[in-house]
């Protein structure tokens, strides 16, 4: 496999084309950012972390029927991924309602969610990433109603796997971003990744946070914290 | 019927208890608020015509079969109502992209939308009243799932009523906002009003606005629109 052409450069991953026109390369960089890019540093090792994390998730999402654009971890900062056609939306699973959406619903941080929560956003930067819904996203033709049903279930499998693997773990779920594309072939797909980078993980017993808000809020020890996700998915017992 | 106790004293409406405690009078006010309350002004007349308009609407409603909180218009400025237990969502059909929602999906103003958008905010002065969805809204204990079926369909039989009524007077149904309540027995209903102070309306042939987008842009006019829109529903020959 060869590299070819960046395809796309982004903050914390970079694209890359390969000799397979179905297939691309992502390569995890060692920076964090928030807020929309206006918080942005580097830790050494953090791209590391993050896809052998997303390389576990996505290999146990696999082996429980889920298809996602992961092909192979390549090397300690690579993953072989299917080629997909973004479907601009992030859909964000809520177990627990923390973090800016805590505020907007005038709701204590870290209370569990009388249902699981699902919240779409419109991935769009110049748009500043705004909340929509199903039926505003098919009004403005970025997917169908069945693409939508498609999301939502795959969304509604992946968070009872997650809830599962994490609390063997002694983690708590407490909220996931999921990101989809379609193939050549027209089929939906996760995207993206899965790492501490797009969900909330607080170790079940503390409520100590093992991720992405560790940068946000400054709590410091990132790269430690991601690891200690790693370390304990690692050591899991998996059938 | 007695007026009673004032229960309710709002910017533009005003709710009094009657001798019938499962009764309410909905006085209108000659006021105009735009963004949030930001912005305030006296237009006289103005009541008359959104108390016309609304006990029109709500009439024409119950004739097909939609139950509200309407019971009758008691005098000018009046009306009388079911008391009911507010439900505190406002539910925003739109046919057409405009206002605000345009700015955040970035499409132009005015656009039909390709399949009707239903948009849920939370009514709740304090939290910004936000964008909310289903399953937010079902977490935090506002409404059940069944709650929530019963609204989108009544909405869905409203939104198609009314579009052919305007359609008649020649007036294009850009959006409308529906409230509801509960009934003592549970039931749930329309609540509120439907006027031009909470309607899009277009005219059919010039796009000139006839709603409360004369009042937010300062269009002028105001009450003459609205009475426009009166004086086309009252010219129409239902059956």
């Amino acid at each position: 496999m060869v590299r070819g052409e960046l395809l796309f450069d982004g903050n914390v991953k970079q694209v890359y084309a390969t000799d397979d026109p179905e297939m691309v390369l992502f390569h995890f960089k060692d920076v964090a950012t928030a807020f929309n890019n206006v918080k942005k540093a580097v830790f050494p090792n953090k791209g590391i972390v993050d896809n052998k994390i997303s390389s576990y998730i996505f290999e146990y999402l696999k082996r429980n029927g889920v298809s996602t654009h992961y092909v192979e971890m390549v090397n300690d900062r690579e993953q072989l991924c299917r080629k997909i056609c973004i479907i601009p939306l992030e859909l964000v699973v809520r177990n627990y309602i923390a973090g800016s959406i805590a505020d907007k619903l005038g709701i204590e941080d870290g209370t569990k969610a009388q249902t699981v929560i699902y919240d779409l956003y419109y991935n769009n930067d110049a748009l500043g990433d705004p909340m929509i819904n199903d039926s505003e996203a098919v009004a403005i033709g970025l997917v169908s109603f069945k693409d939508l049903e498609i999301i939502y279930s795959t969304a509604r499998k992946i968070n009872g796997l997650l809830l599962d693997l994490f609390g063997r773990a002694g983690i708590k779920l407490v909220d996931l971003k999921l990101e989809f594309g379609k193939t050549s072939g027209g089929e939906i797909i996760v995207s993206d990744e899965i790492s501490p980078d797009t969900c909330r993980f607080w170790d079940s017993a503390t409520d100590n946070r093992l991720d992405k808000d560790r940068f946000r809020l400054d709590l410091g020890n990132i790269v430690a914290s991601y690891e200690v996700v790693l370390d304990r998915l690692e050591s899991l017992n998996l059938e």
